[in-house]
């Protein structure tokens, strides 16, 4: 890493390509000058628009493909037809090889996974990396993990996700020891599934200095914001946070209905312009777009595929504090002081673990 | 069953205990009146209760116990402390020996799950009960289960629950062929869990003709109302539903700071009471109040335990109607033909089973 963060831009992913990346790109430079921009794509494409930006011109070299990730290939499909040669490759072969420092596209999550994977290689230790995103609560924001990128997870692994969760929430907290909590199906330590328990057992007897386990906490503290980072895996993650989202839409719509229906509620509503769209932003997904991938040997951000410039400057925003607060460095650090003392935890004579209890 | 239907109420359970419960029971008399009440619990708490409702007073029999499970007992400590003498385990009983069609308890669910499986047991080819929802959606109300009955499920499990939720979405949406989706991290055929995939096969192998097999769906499909039938297992099922549950106070929440903020927004709030009314109608959660277990050889109801009489109410008419549609005959009835379809298919000779895609 430079002083100056270095970003490679996926300049093709998303619904709307550089039309969209373009611009967020040139947003996020003006709240963060001095990035540096790699914008990989189409020339023919990106050049027009990059006439408009001057200022984005200037910190930015252009690597010119014509072949991009569709937003509804397969992961198989894309790596068949991408590897080494797409943008989206590209932008995290930039990452691999020192030219960026992180890479930021809003292409399809399977295929980044994928091609990340396949490119950057998990971290030592880390068998498979994870998704953590950014959930708005009514306490501020929370870092939830893993949202898709694997299905499953024994309790070694909800343990390494609760310590890159912890690293990422200190960055974008910017709390010394965030709370963690396990996500499960009730808050007594004898509920849930086993690996969880598991999992909660030896961050208790871990003690990482990097974060305070909280204990299991359930769905409706998503939204509470109980814990700074909540701990799943891929698979109920991925539920929880569609759910959340798809429930937030559902009462937006709700809430249009209603304030349509009657000419008092519509003056009301007139009235209240400005309390709405107070709540509008506090519930933009723009606000919190960026998730990032953890348990990799580099960073890798994805945007939201249908956000607009400026949720695309909140990704690369994403990516700009993870590279300058050395996200990296800080979960190599952590990983290891955790397998430093669960090796010296199983050199003691301990007592028996113990008995599973009923679920 | 009589024509009659013959409810026998968990007096103690909730919160509140009789002083919501016995006025809950009174509202559901005037709504369906006809209807014959047991009531179980300390008749020196029912009986002054019982005086204000002179109709209710006249259509129910008071059994007398003071054994009461409590809110934070663990189903093992409510076994112990409340099996055959605890309003709650009396109530179930009555569905038992036929003195009521349906139990009705807003006690802790996890001691009334534990005591309706020993008390009544599962039926004939079902491993597991499960406890089923009803979800509101843009569209109206979707079945959602199981929402924590039990932890894991196969792909014979999952095929069960479509076919036992289908039979109460037919009584409570009045659609004769409901659509069911299995609930996945993505809609492709080759995503997630292999016991999902399995199970979708199965359903769309078996073509039942009390379900239409819808394929995968996911997260926020819940809110939007795609299916009819969503169908998942109790893990993922209770963090769905405590995720949809807090985003939605949480969004009521940000919604009061913003109406609250400005003089503006005050007098806009005012303006469109009306509406906010209608809305705090439309996301009530005394609307859809009632878990249906299903999968016992017998019906019991689950109640939120913090409700009011009206919501206790809605618990009381979902158990009416449950038992006055003969829900656990139409399951049975759908099990055997499905067992029947699965027994035919296996006796004959069939292509391979597809190869398991890439998760």
């Amino acid at each position: 890493m430079t002083d100056q963060v270095r970003i490679a831009i996926d300049a093709m992913g998303g619904d709307h390509g550089p039309a969209v990346v373009v611009p967020g790109a040139a947003l996020a430079l003006r709240e963060r000058p001095g990035t540096r921009f790699l914008l990989v794509g189409d020339e023919a494409q990106i050049r027009p628009l990059l006439e408009r930006e001057p200022a984005l011109a200037a910190a930015s070299d252009v690597v010119h493909t014509t072949v991009s990730v569709r937003m509804d290939d397969k992961p198989s499909q894309a790596l068949r037809s991408g590897r080494r040669t797409s943008s989206m490759w590209m932008a995290i072969d930039a990452v691999k090889s020192g030219r960026a420092d992180v890479a930021v596209s809003a292409g399809n999550t399977g295929a980044l996974m994928a091609m990340s994977k396949i490119c950057l290689r998990t971290m030592a230790h880390v068998d498979r990396p994870a998704i953590a995103a950014m959930w708005p609560t009514v306490r501020g924001v929370s870092i939830v993990l893993d949202v898709g990128a694997s299905i499953g997870a024994d309790a070694q692994h909800l343990v390494d996700l609760s310590i890159m969760g912890a690293a990422m929430a200190r960055i974008v907290l910017g709390i010394e020891r965030p709370s963690v909590g396990l996500l499960n199906v009730g808050v007594e330590e004898i509920k849930g599934l086993e690996e969880i328990k598991a999992a909660g057992r030896m961050l208790r007897e871990l003690g990482l200095p990097s974060l305070d386990y909280h204990g299991f906490v359930e769905g409706d503290d998503l939204g509470k914001g109980t814990v700074d980072v909540v701990v799943t895996e891929g698979f109920t993650g991925n539920i929880a946070l569609k759910t959340a989202e798809g429930t937030a839409v559902q009462i937006g719509r709700y809430l249009r209905e209603v304030m349509g229906a009657t000419w008092m509620s519509r003056l009301g509503y007139f009235m209240a312009k400005g309390a709405f769209a107070a709540l509008r932003e506090r519930m933009d997904p723009r606000r919190v777009n960026g998730g990032v991938f953890l348990g990799l040997d580099g960073i890798v951000i994805k945007s939201h595929g249908g956000t607009d410039a400026l949720g695309y400057a909140r990704a690369i925003g994403v990516g700009h504090e993870m590279v300058s607060h050395d996200l990296l460095a800080r979960i190599r650090d952590q990983l290891a002081l955790s397998q430093e003392a669960q090796t010296a935890a199983a050199a003691l004579p301990g007592p028996a673990p113990d008995a599973a209890g009923p679920p």
